[in-house]
């Protein structure tokens, strides 16, 4: 749906279709220029709507670009139960806490399906600032700080690096015996990585 | 090109259109029914040649599939002088010299284009075999026997899994800093990973 088409349905806050018309121009500042390259301002000029309205629907930009990534689970919510926990900022143990997490979350058979499409367009051209510009600061580096460890924005490259070769062995490629072993298994083989990525040495 | 098209253009051994016609028989069959499941006839067949001739041209099965991805350097070759060594089957500190290997061929800009595409086809549909049946039964498992590790069939999908994270966040994602640290930076980064995977604890 272009910006114009979008527009000349008008301005009515509350239709459904105001919804969707701003979720697609923020999908698509997001793909063209980034997440910090975009301003709530500029999406709404293409949706045809308010900001006010744009902040009224979804909150803050964070909340609009996870929405118009149409995950099927808020990654920070996930993080925020499961990673950082009531306690608030332990990074002892976030590796296998961590990895728990995402294999629970990757695991669900109705939830992969949504998670690999995702997968599928960082790869594709343009797609690569889903995750720098996009998943690295609004869920990596936010978690990192959550659990207070030194330079997250050094550490949390190193953990998506080994989270995303998983991601690729274990449900894209499908390669064996990494593609079947069971959650306690993972955690033997990965959770060591992750940590040490989140609190061992840093290159000077 | 068709395999009856092959044909028609006659068994002429040496034409270079024979290898041609070979290469993109080997292609279409590794493509279909990944490398257990494709014999060196069915690729001569394919081609309309006798498969003596596509052992003359190509050597093994895994000569000729590493010739059909054309690539830009024989990964085995690279093992073989930089991972493996003279010395022949030593795991202490193959995790640094894999990682630095990898480095200076990727690092390469005249080979890195070359690699990427392997990558992108990789995550096609049909891609994952490329791995799963070609490079970790033709390059990483022969790897990890060569330096004498337990469960080679283990432990090189783990190597793989760290590789191809870090293919992905330097290469394709660019995410920094990761994209832009030195080999140095790097390897203290990486290689203790990679060594573990080599030689550490396995799952039960």
């Amino acid at each position: 749906m272009t910006a114009s088409a979008v527009g000349r349905r008008g301005r009515r806050p509350g239709r459904p279709d105001t919804r969707a018309a701003i979720l697609a121009a923020a999908r698509g500042r997001f793909a063209s220029a980034g997440f910090g390259g975009t301003t709530i301002r500029a999406i709404a000029a293409d949706a045809g709507v308010d900001a006010a309205l744009v902040h009224h629907y979804f909150g803050s930009k964070d909340d609009l670009f996870v929405a118009a990534l149409e995950l099927p689970v808020d990654p920070r919510a996930v993080m925020a139960e499961r990673v950082i926990g009531t306690s608030g900022g332990n990074a002892e143990g976030a590796g296998e806490r961590l990895l728990r997490a995402f294999l629970s979350v990757w695991d669900d058979p109705e939830v992969q399906p949504g998670l690999l499409a995702i997968v599928r367009r960082v790869m594709e051209p343009g797609g690569d600032k889903l995750i720098s510009e996009g998943f690295l600061p609004v869920v990596l580096v936010p978690l990192g700080e959550a659990l207070g460890i030194d330079h997250p924005e050094q550490r949390m490259p190193l953990v998506a690096s080994q989270v995303i070769g998983l991601i690729l062995v274990r449900y894209l490629v499908r390669l064996e015996p990494v593609a079947s072993w069971d959650h306690e298994r993972l955690v033997t083989a990965y959770a060591p990585t992750l940590q040490r990525y989140f609190t061992g040495p840093l290159p000077a």
